[in-house]
């Protein structure tokens, strides 16, 4: 009989994603540095352990879901880590937004022990992942990936496999993410454009959700920059700004210019100046109007 | 009885839109600098005339679709131009983009004439408005929009108004444009991160294009830009600077920063400067990849 | 005996110009809209005429200082302008700093009568041209510049000659405002950078100006920046941001991607759109401020 | 009597440093990684030691003119390091272009040890250190920084200094070399502008230096700029683009945009990609050129 899989990290996306694994039929046993993260988990049956390292046996499968490369470094790397107990032939199936430097750097730990590091990053937001609908970006050892692919089949809907390296799935995320973002600085710019010849920002946006950009991206967002509605967050602007962070490191790595995340980059960290860091960040939509003199959004909030 | 509709301006967007208004039972006279530009439409039963003002009798409808501000104040208060001939009541129905400076100056002289100007600029490639599916975004006297109602409901699917104003229309059509623009940078930059990494960027872009940014614009561009395929072009070098140019001009009048224009507007003029006039707008990207350093793909054109 | 020089606009840097020639003892008719302007001239015996045209006979000289293309254009090309007037072998030497292709433009109206058109921009405030100090940069015919040598010499201290387009001064005066601009930003930005860091902005700049930017643009400027004293202006936010567009323009008209004079020319757009067209230009640095999340300068205005 | 100097570091800017000390008649004992460095200083009487830590004893002086973050980490915590060496009232002179955050560890990492970390960066290339005119940004405990002030005034001309904070000194040098960046891309910028307008660059640059910009950086570079003319270098490529990648992180920690930083990096990320990793950092003035379709230039190299 198989063994559990083990799960790290059941914060917002990860708590969903679990809840679909248990109810798919999968033994869970699970961890997160906040107790009560894994309550729902173990009222549906998961077994709840107090180090990282008890989620899994040798040779088993671990995934994890952790807000940064710090933490997933703690997670791997730290005392009562899973570097040392995962063993030949165990799989850790890494799910979270981290640097590509971050997963190449694992990814040679895990090689000296026999075990492999599998990044699969993924697109969707809490309520996508809760409906099983995810975006899933794969990459690793072709093997490992097999293996887990029952696993990933249940957390989302489109697999997307680019490759054996590790960092592939990471830079793809960040890209894929980066895209988003200067979706927001497009509609931000041509909001504040017509707006300031007296244009209703809402019907133009509406306008554009409905002819050439009819796409989640475009709607839903451009829903909330048009009403400059930032609350609830779906992803706040600190986050955001870790992830174009993430994404100029992996660039310049590499030595690719990137002049558009650069600006995005900067209406964040304009975005936090301004005391905006409960807001959703496509709230970088209100410094493009105050830069356009449109400055009564800033005052509403 | 009513008197046929004047039709100024058949080339490769105007010529599918008359040939619309002639199959729907419209009677045509139609005018274009290039003779041969019309004979599909004479075939078809249209009248040719020698003069753009001969197009009309004085409180007729009649249509434009020319290249830019300049082609459009010679049909209107050029020699022969519609101006005086109009008449009270007479609606210049103008489809082209030109700068909402030129279309205030136009609407004034009309009004003085006791004619109307009215915008409704359009939002699709050739093929879109053979099909009559343009995107049209109106704006102008209501009277007279509801007077030229008929003939946007044979040239578009989808009808946008956007008030009394005569120059929102080409705002809006400047600013969706820019959309598009913005979206092709960001593809560009997405792209060249990912194949410096070693990531497959068509597999990249088709994936785009398969989850959250599921729409024409990614889709059909993407699959240019990530095969570096620029010809045929479905819109050339020039005309984008040209629309971007305006756009840039139209804000600088509000005092509307617009960084991310900028960024698009001096991508155009690099490739202009590398000798791409003849491809598609989005070979922007392939500065972006010269750039970072992929320059096989400059020397593959 | 020669006739008097002709001198059309007697502003701020006008009139001290048309001083220093009354007291190196050339005759002077002077004209000015704004009658109150040409006063200080008439006390030193200046002849004042009342339309343009009457500055100057057939053959003569007459010198313009106004401020932008449209003024030199009507009085050049406006009811009671030079044009016709100037006739065979007269020289206009125009000093403000316009487009290029007006530049172009008047010239070939000019060149049709037997007239010149010469450019001579400056470089310099009020108070340099009050010293006969300014920097004077010089296009047009040969024989033209040589016989209005004499005037040049009184009216600048350094005279570099840029061949004889007549738009050439225009372009070099274009340029060097943009350096001025972009060392503003410069400014701005490492002046909020180390004052995140409670550094002292003041000795900051201080030091720069006497290490490697012993010059008078840092030491001038970054006194006004490091502590935001923008009054009373040296050069307003509206000025600055004409002159950048023109540049713009210019740079745009022969295909020359500029991204630096994008970014200072939207910082003066925001400045004017926060109320702040009476300050010096350098106050563009308060914007680099707030966004930089340094808010209480702009409160203190 | 007083025990000798440590010196780490003896490279290009190290070597003329410490060769000034040694005229002045203060005894060394010096380390490099590579022994030929010390050569010269030991011919000069200095004391070659093979690792870090045996350059000083107990409660002694020891400057590092090292390459980066990581050099400096490796001669201070790395096995044979300072950290240990130094005691109870010794005094690291760390004169390198470092991050900030780098001396802030080191800094917390030797007070632990009663020990004292004073940040000098310099101002200046090898001829000047040579020279020893050399402008110091001094910052960190004020008895410390008296005790190494008459070493100080043998290494530098202008002393400034700024404050306890030990990081002051290294934002100080960040944002002082980006004011020369910022001086380049707009001497760039503004020499191709002017050379499309067939005006010669070489004259513009000349005349600029002359006028307002009568300084180091715009007559030196200004020269190279108009040129084209990088070699030999003053300053290369990739040690441009480290300070500016520094001073971004820098940026970044403390929530700083700053625009123009981006934009002169990424012009030195595209250098990089060109294959001119042996040119001064003003080469960034080729991608400006190129972009502008002045490309004989490149091809001329």
């Amino acid at each position: 009989m198989q063994q559990p899989i083990g799960f790290i990290g059941t914060g917002n996306m990860g708590l969903p994603m679990a809840l679909n694994l248990l109810n798919a039929g999968f033994a869970l046993r699970v961890y997160d540095l906040n107790l009560k993260n894994v309550a729902p988990l173990v009222a549906q049956g998961a077994q709840q352990v107090n180090r990282p390292c008890e989620v899994v046996e040798a040779g088993g499968i671990v995934i994890s879901m952790v807000p940064d490369d710090e933490a997933l470094e703690q997670v791997v790397a730290g005392e009562n880590g899973l570097l040392n107990r995962l063993g030949q032939g165990g799989i850790h199936l890494s799910m979270s937004t981290v640097s590509s430097a971050a997963a190449r750097r694992l990814a040679r730990l895990y090689a000296r022990q026999g075990s492999h590091y599998v990044t699969a990053t993924v697109f969707g937001r809490p309520d996508v992942a809760a409906a099983g609908k995810l975006a899933l970006f794969l990459s690793g050892n072709p093997s490992a990936k097999e293996r887990v692919w029952p696993l990933l089949q249940v957390l989302g809907k489109q697999l997307f496999d680019f490759g054996e390296e590790v960092q592939a799935a990471n830079v793809v995320k960040l890209a894929a993410n980066f895209l988003i973002a200067s979706a927001l600085e497009a509609m931000a710019e041509a909001a504040a454009l017509v707006e300031k010849y007296d244009i209703d920002r809402v019907a133009f946006l509406d306008m554009i959700g409905q002819t050439l950009f009819h796409c989640p991206v475009y709607t839903g967002y451009g829903a909330m920059i048009a009403e400059h509605r930032y609350t609830p967050a779906l992803f706040r602007v600190p986050l955001g700004l870790k992830d174009l962070r993430l994404c100029l490191e992996t660039a310049n790595d590499e030595h690719v210019p990137l002049p558009l995340v650069h600006l995005v980059h900067d209406r964040l960290l304009t975005a936090l100046n301004r005391g905006r860091e409960d807001l959703d960040w496509s709230a970088l939509a209100l410094s493009v109007a105050e830069d356009a003199g449109l400055e009564e959004h800033s005052l509403a909030l």
